[in-house]
């Protein structure tokens, strides 16, 4: 089977390029025992990409040059020669930014067909990012109704989860998003207060949306934002500290908070998180998620290019605004 | 009786000096029913006082121009109008930078006399610095038994105990403080690796002496210290943020730490505390930190100055490095 796969062919400096990625043309050969042949249907760009084409250390290793790009896809069985799997599977994988490939079956990953639910779900609200919002939330932020959450990149895969899970645990919702469509997009979801963070004076606009400050943040962006929820957090607050994009793509240090020192006096929490060190509340979350989208409590919405050339400009919207909800790759 | 007390004059900008504060002769009235008479005979002063000269909200309300400075003090009662205390019993007090005064007996807390024990120090290993340590370092720090610990401003009075539980707990003991020699006395109860910050190059000199990185950062400095304690960071390293002293006379907002985004993804907490919201450890404080002084486990160093007078230099001796371990005015 020919296979398409994008290659990061050079590591970007500041924001990615196309020049950073190539399309390369492979055999997928055969499934020998043990292993299964996937064409995929789906896969996902994920700001946290950006800090895989670093070559440092991490939670996870570099991607390599001349490889193609890791993460997670969505595909169905074509071939299989391991009993677990079928042609017709519907399977979830990490082997990244291609069409087809042959893989052992251990990598992989059965999804059920679900009712009323599109497979791209699995990449979305009940995928990873579902999962990140639900723990981050939920473990790292432990909100309580009445209390006020924060939320940055809340229009994002994650972000929208985030504020919806915490509309539905009893919580007040600021949510912040780059533009004026996705803040009604953010208010039609039941978000008690949508902030367009680039009409300026953003601390000004959380504070009258909070003005009796936050009890949690769900930190996606980073920067000015993070120091303005220090400055607006209660005694008490937690930090979610799921991201930073706004930094990702520094090609200097960029200062940090410069109200830091509030961390003590407000005796705040600010505790990142790795969900895949989460695993572990991933049943709970399948069952919960798959219940509140049932009930019409969890919504999303996706923004879809097509075809695998198009995934690096996929990758890029992540940086630019591009994308309403989850972003995606249909294949 | 006639007393002494230290007001505040003006409320500092920057670093304090003199002429912030001024010497008042009051008279002490004679106990009403209810109030007791007290002599102090030790007065601490303590780096969390500078936040309460500025006027703005905070988790304890500001100093007020022309009233008495706040803090810790230890005293004889020498009249008492209640049930509760008689001439000789020895108190601590919140009524602060004044060596006599009568308050409601409520006010006070009666002391123990312990055998080898100076009564001053219910001002600093057994007071308020001891359970900031404690608490700080063992309910946010959680250190386990072969697992390192960095402590920055190491030979103050909180640091100085969070370097010796460190090492009871079994942990790897990395402190810094601000002179050769009071890096040799931090060497001399047992901290092994004790840097002098001043020397330059604080990042290398930590790594060179944690190779394998931190697990626990108690923070009593903020500033440049707290990057470096990001930087070595182990991943789900634990920060105990008790204090930030480097910016405590900052006139203008300080850039925070430049690789904050780190915290995402080495999964650290970053966690601030007030010792006063964890007034239930303070028994349990007493018997471990009784035990441990008595067993020549924990030792202390002081600074005293002499005479009520002398309050305001003992206090700006806090940001000039002045002290080691416990500064204190002897009444």
């Amino acid at each position: 089977m020919k296979a398409r796969e994008i290659h990061l062919q050079s590591r970007p400096v500041g924001l990615p390029a196309a020049e950073n990625f190539t399309l390369v043309e492979v055999d997928a050969r055969a499934p020998q025992p043990g292993e299964v042949q996937v064409r995929n249907l789906w896969m996902s760009v994920d700001p946290y990409m950006r800090g895989r084409m670093y070559d440092r250390p991490s939670y996870v290793p570099p991607f390599q040059l001349g490889e193609a790009l890791q993460g997670h896809a969505i595909g169905e069985v074509i071939a299989s020669a391991d009993d677990g799997f079928a042609a017709g599977d519907l399977v979830s994988s990490m082997w990244g930014w291609r069409d087809g490939f042959t893989a052992p079956a251990k990598t992989l990953e059965k999804l059920p067909r679900l009712e009323g639910v599109p497979v791209q779900a699995f990449l979305g609200v009940l995928g990873m990012p579902g999962l990140t919002a639900y723990t981050g939330l939920l473990e790292i932020g432990q909100p309580k109704a009445g209390e006020t959450v924060f939320v940055s990149g809340g229009a994002g895969a994650v972000g929208s989860v985030v504020a919806q899970i915490a509309k539905i645990k009893g919580c007040t919702v600021v949510a912040t998003a780059g533009s004026d469509a996705k803040c009604d997009w953010l208010r039609s979801v039941g978000v008690d207060h949508a902030i367009n963070y680039k009409s300026g004076d953003l601390l000004g606009a959380v504070r009258a949306a909070a003005p009796q400050g936050i009890d949690v943040y769900f930190d996606n962006v980073g920067g000015e934002h993070l120091e303005v929820a220090i400055e607006v957090a209660r005694g008490g607050a937690r930090f979610a500290e799921c991201g930073m994009i706004s930094g990702y793509n520094a090609t200097e240090p960029t200062p940090g908070p410069r109200n830091i020192m509030m961390v003590v006096g407000k005796s705040l929490k600010i505790q990142g998180f790795i969900v895949s060190n989460y695993g572990h509340l991933r049943p709970q979350f399948i069952t919960d998620m798959s219940g509140w989208i049932a009930q019409g409590q969890v919504k999303w919405e996706e923004t879809v290019l097509d075809g695998i050339e198009a995934a690096p400009d996929a990758f890029l919207n992540l940086f630019t605004g591009g994308n309403t909800g989850k972003m995606l790759v249909k294949l």
